[in-house]
């Protein structure tokens, strides 16, 4: 698998990848009807940085990296990970992760944030916390899932090192 | 004391407010050189609204608010809230506090958030506890302080009801 920074080109190919997760509803605090534009903008523009991971040079996973708080919350940096249906169960979140902890350490912040990860998503919160997250927070209902209703969302945090 | 909307004229106004609280480093998100029109795009322009309190017809402080996150967890908002220095110990924070939640179920939002609260500033924290919120996460070393260095910044919540 390689992991290599974005263009702009590549959205093309990550949309369907965003678009099938963010319609479902289940994870990301995104509009479900978002449209392509405003997928990028927020995916490709607003993040400091966007990346894809690539396996038989298809496009099979993508995640941004941006800083979390401005000022005095500007040695935090939080990110978000999307991997197509397709390639599931290949270890492709995993490995992204894992990169973006050391894109983090390379651009100089200290600590990684997870703000809204739904309760629900066992897998997620499972495979953050072998990567060396922990849960610091519990926001009571604070995530509207399209089956189960109202569940609890989670905010996970890694601290780098000084 | 008057709680009413903010105009973009009543900037003039806040900004003094805004400048020495954000300058000073201690308690808000915000870079701390921030210029005016920034300010005033992140106050004024980014949020759903923004009110100004009124004392004798001078603005003393103000809050704004705005939804949280969206898709899934657009029925939680947040609100910021300043006060002029002159005008500390007179029960404005906790006016305007009152003031929000009232505003917050009139938009219809389930639950009010705060995502960053310094844990030094054990005035706000003390208030928003005695206003309905619970600490629901500490974010270890999230707050940058000018004086006291990385200290933990808190995630405050609170239920509004179905």
């Amino acid at each position: 698998m390689q992991i290599r920074q974005a263009t702009a080109a590549d959205f093309d190919t990550i949309w369907p990848i965003f678009a099938e997760i963010v319609r479902a509803g289940e994870t990301y605090a995104y509009p479900r009807d978002c449209d392509k534009a405003e997928a990028q903008r927020l995916w490709m523009e607003r993040p400091r940085q966007t990346y894809v991971a690539e396996l038989n040079s298809q496009i099979v996973g993508t995640y941004y990296l941006k800083t979390n708080q401005a000022g005095p919350g500007d040695h935090v940096c939080n990110c978000g990970y999307m991997v197509a249906s397709s390639a599931r169960g290949q270890g492709v979140a995993s490995a992204l992760c894992q990169h973006s902890l050391r894109e983090a350490r390379r651009f100089g912040y200290r600590a990684m944030q997870f703000n809204f990860v739904a309760a629900t998503n066992e897998g997620a919160v499972r495979l953050w916390q072998k990567l060396g997250f922990e849960i610091v927070g519990r926001l009571p209902k604070a995530f509207n899932h399209p089956v189960k209703g109202y569940v609890d969302a989670l905010v996970m945090y890694q601290w780098l090192g000084d």
